[in-house]
Order: C-alpha cells, then structure tokens, then sequence
C-alpha cells in the first residue's frame, strides 16, 4: 500500500492498495461511523462483497444509472431528497465508488448539503484513480454544458485499490492509459519512460505496472494540486490533449470516447507544437509509437474540421476570449499560450483526421 | 463610510456608507468590469436609480419572487439556465441586492455556478446588512428543511448603506433590531448600552445611529466569523434566541416572523438562563425592557408548547443528537450548552407564552 499525501487547502491520504480490497481499517482510523453510498448500477455487480463489508455502518445508499447523462440536476435533487429520508447528520460521511461520473456527483452532493459533510472516494476506473478523484473537481451538466455547475471540495480520504482495475473492458481501460500517457508526457519523463519500458505488462494489467503508474499518477496531479487547487494557472497543463479532444468527442455526438478525444487530441495539439517549432521530431514520434502501441487512436474517420472548431471556440467562450492550448515542448515539460493561429489549428486538423 | 476588514479563508471589506447610494467606485477599486444583478421585485421599485447607474457593465439580471418561497431548487435552476443565456464567464461577478432571501439565494449560485464566480452582496435589510451578509453562509430549502443545501462562499466585497433601510417597513425595521439587540445582549455590552442610551434615535432611523449599530455589528460578527467560519464552536452563539424561536416560527406556520420569534426566543432562553441561575434577574429584565421598548414580542397568543418542542427535536436531528442552548450568564457574555432539562424547556414555555 502507498500512502500519498495531498496538500491542499485541506490535507488528506491518497490509500493506493494492490492487496485484497478492504476499507474497513481507513473508516476507523478516520472515526468514521456512518455512511451513505452512491454508486452505479455496474458497480453493484463487482462490488456486492467491499459494501457488505461496511453494512453495519451503512445509514443510506442512492444507485446512478451508469453514463454521462447521470450528471444531471436531476439525480442530484433526487439524491438531496434520499439524504433527507435517511438518518443522516453533519457526522455522516458519502461513500462515492465508481467512477468520474459517481464521482463528480456524490462530490457536489458532499460539498452542498448541510453546507458540507464529508465524502471518500473510492475510484474504480483507471481515470478516476490517476485523475479524477484527485483535486477535489466536482460538477454536472446543464444543458449541453459539461461540468457547468460544480465546486472544489477535497475529501477526507481516497481509497484507491488497483485491484478494481480488473474488473473493467478493455477499452475503458486502454481509455484510461490516455490519461496516464498525458501525465508522463507533458509533467514527468520518467513515468513516460516507464510507460515504453513496460507497455507489455502494463497492457497484461499486472498488479505491480498498475500500482505504479497509478500511484505515480496521484504523486503528479497531487504536485499539480497543490500548487494550483482553484485552477487559475499551472493546473491548465492537465489540459493537454483536451481542447481539442473535447471538440472530437462533442462534434462525434460522443460516440468518440473522451479517452479516445484526449487521445487523438494530444496528437493534434503535439503536431501544432511541432509545427510551431516547440516539439522535436523524436519526441513527437515517440508520443504516436506509445499510443498506437495500446491502440489508441491518433486519427478519426469522417472528421468535420469546422464542427470541430465550431465546439472549441464554444468551450472557449465560457472562460476568456482566448483559445488556451497546452504546447509540449519537450519530454516531459509542456507550455500553455494563447498564441497558436486558427490557420495552424485547421492546417494541422485537415492534415492529420483523414 | 466605515471600512471593517474582515479575516476568514478569503479576507474581504464590508463599505458601511451612509451618504448617497455609488457602488460605482467599489467596482473599479476591485477591477469589476462584468456583472450579473439578482434582486427581487420589491427592491426594483426602490433601486432602479441604483441599478441603472451600475448600467453599463451588466450582462444579464434575474428577478426574484419575494419571499422564502423563492429560496427553491426551482429558483436556483432558473438562475443557472439565465446564466448559461447571458454573456457570463468566468470574470463575472454577481451582485446580489436585497435581503436575506436574495442573498443566500445568489451566494448558492455564484459558489456553484463554473465551480465558483465572484459575488457582492449589497444588503438591503438590517438583518443582512447586520447579519447575514457577513460570514458566506447560502443555501435554500427543500421540503420542510430551510438552507438544508448551501455552501460558505465569502464575497469579494460587501456594499452597505444605511439609507437602504429607510425604505423598510416599520415592521421590517423593527423585526431587524430584534438581531442587532442579540448581537449587543451576548456578545457587545457597548453595543447594548448604547442601544439602551440611543433607543429613540435608534427607533426614529437618525443616520448616525443606524451607521453606529450596523458597522458595530458587523465589525461583532466579522471577529465571530474570523473565529470560527465553518460555524463548528464559537459561531454557534450567534443561534441565541434561535433555538426557541425557530420552533416559534416553524409552529406558527410563519405566521411568526423570524425577527419575532427570534425576541421571543431571547425571552425564553435567558428566563432558562435565569432559573438555571446563569444569568441575573437584573440583566435578565434589562432585556426584556428593550424588547417592550421596540415593541418587540416577548410573548405569543395560543402557544402550543408541544408543537413547538416537537419543532426544536426535529432541528436537532439534523446535527447530533443533544439540543444546544446559547445561555446568558451576563450582559455581552454567554455560554453554550447542552445540559438543559427538557422539563426546564417546558416549563419556562408554559410559564412565558400565554
């Protein structure tokens, strides 16, 4: 197990297990004596065992429907009213296990009721244990704006055990590799080299590859964190292979995973760096071999440049009147500018989604 | 104008003005190019000069219904969806203008809306300009449970003036005094002399009182706030009166106003103290003397004194499982408590209310 501490506004532990899964000993060492659960539909299958394991503490529990269309103002009053019915009070402590979607909910859930009772999050997807779940990001969609209403709120602790990983189809967990490669790319070298020294085993999900690279993982964005909780400044660079991913994954109706958006995407935004004489031949070629290795897309059929940038310029213009990008420039190090041409942006999209 | 900085997670000022109505100037000292108005009907008949002097950096506005009704998961929807339809990002800040219910109301959205915009409140009524306005507690109701949902969220600045409160109620005006007179009775004895030796200025709204009892009492609860923002120990004081009262109002069906079942509360509570021998028959009376000054209930018609205790149990829940009360032991002085006898609670309500 690693123990990795996070030092934000509020401190707390980041519990990476690889051993048999058992929350058991955290609840206690955190006196945490009653608890609500949200979860998902497809966790219950798996996890039956890890919650009867805390029934006894168990005052409540509220299932999602599993997918993005969750996130909605909708679950979040139904789940409000749940709380109410239950025997909850400002000691009862929300259990999120799942995913980012029972993540971001159950978060937003914790930061607003009561004006705020605490929340663990148990991450079961390979984004959520290297991403989401770190950061205290919380949010749901409105309309169709992702993560339109949403807060900062860190929790007490994160129980992480890489264990779940197993449990999940191959394509969302090559998704989630997306992530891990971004991670090591554009914030740590070594964890890149490490990716290309294991790939096989990493691939095979072996235990010791996966306790690594995830708790490598909470080690960067936890640095991140740290030093930007609110988002204003360096924790932009996790933005890397987003801008443009977001318009993929939105100009497909999202049949396009968002792994597979971010995928494509950092080699979009990794071409404009090239282009832009930031990124060496070298680096970016060993970016495309690392992708294409795990399958991951780097392309997309049918691709509508101007749908794609019609959404970019859309997210864009909910923050300022600026399109950030995240510009790689060498292994391991990128830089954020709001200096990249729409010419650049159009040349490189038609050039590399045929 | 009185300038009281005060110190919590984010340090902010509350401007005490009272010379005529510019919120203009606080704008530009704090760089506010961008605003978003919610206020409530009444108030639009009253501010329009106000508001329309702040024109030209609008975006967009959303008008409330008056009244606690409006603090609904209906209002809060609204808000966002008008939001999400104006010109807002992340630079916007809102302006929050009236009372308590505008307030809490807009500082729920702007601590959600993108994960947190900046707000100013500029309240209206004593109580907000005294109290609620100060500290960053929102929220609104849900079924039977008033603020069951909110946040801390500490504005960028707080706008005051005093000749707002000229244009309240008699009733409203009055209702207002029964806070500042708590806030004087177990945290200030200068405050509560000086009520005592002021009251007809005070009653008569002379200028310079109203500025002297609302920058004292919210220089009273910027130290409160400082001391304790999360509302887990010392915060807990400012509830005088409250604990009772609440029961008052919620078993009156509201037909009680809150100012009123505060005063009667205040009653209730130091005749508690007093028979439990904290608080002296002297300063006991001292109270009760003001309150009748004012004309301030310190008792109701057809009290039902289960009711009202079946009220205060039902509050309880939502936190632990002791009733706490805030006890006078002297003039500006009191202590927190959950030793109470419910037999005493009784028995005082029997004795005070008929």
């Amino acid at each position: 197990m690693k123990d990795i501490k996070i030092n934000s506004s509020k401190e707390y532990n980041v519990y990476v297990n690889s051993g048999s899964p058992d929350i058991y000993p955290f609840l206690d060492i955190h006196k945490i004596k009653s608890i609500f659960i949200i979860t998902d539909k497809n966790i219950l299958k798996f996890y039956s065992k890890f919650i009867n394991s805390i029934n006894d503490k168990i005052v409540g529990s509220y299932v999602i429907e599993p997918g993005e269309k969750s996130k909605s103002d909708n679950t979040i009053l139904n789940i409000y009213y749940e709380l109410m019915k239950s025997e909850v009070n400002r000691k009862t402590t929300i259990i999120a296990i799942g995913g980012g979607v029972v993540g971001d909910t159950a978060g937003f859930i914790a930061s607003t009721f009561m004006r705020g009772i605490g929340i663990v999050h148990v991450p079961t997807t390979l984004i959520a244990q290297c991403d989401s779940s770190i950061g205290g990001k919380n949010g749901f969609n409105l309309g169709n704006l992702k993560n339109i209403v949403g807060t900062f709120y860190q929790p007490r602790f994160v129980y992480t055990n890489v264990n779940f990983l197993k449990t999940l189809s191959e394509r969302e967990y090559i998704n989630g590799l997306a992530e891990v490669i971004k991670y090591g790319y554009v914030l740590n070298r070594n964890l890149f080299n490490y990716i290309e020294e294991n790939k096989r085993g990493i691939k095979e999900r072996e235990i010791d590859k996966l306790l690594h690279i995830v708790s490598e993982c909470v080690k960067i964005k936890g640095t991140v964190v740290e030093k930007d909780e609110f988002d204003v400044g360096v924790r932009n660079i996790l933005n890397f292979g987003h801008t443009i991913g977001h318009g993929i994954e939105s100009s497909s109706n999202f049949n396009i995973s968002h792994g597979e958006g971010v995928s494509i995407g950092m080699n979009i935004e990794s071409a404009i760096s090239n282009k832009m004489g930031y990124l060496s031949q070298e680096d970016y070629n060993r970016l495309i071999n690392i992708l294409q290795f795990f399958k991951l897309p780097i392309s997309m059929e049918n691709a509508d440049t101007n749908k794609i940038l019609e959404y970019i310029k859309k997210d864009k213009k909910k923050t300022t009147n600026d399109i950030k990008f995240v510009l790689p420039d060498r292994l391991g190090h990128a830089i954020i500018t709001t200096e990249v041409k729409q010419d650049t942006v159009t040349k490189i999209l038609k050039e590399k989604l045929r």
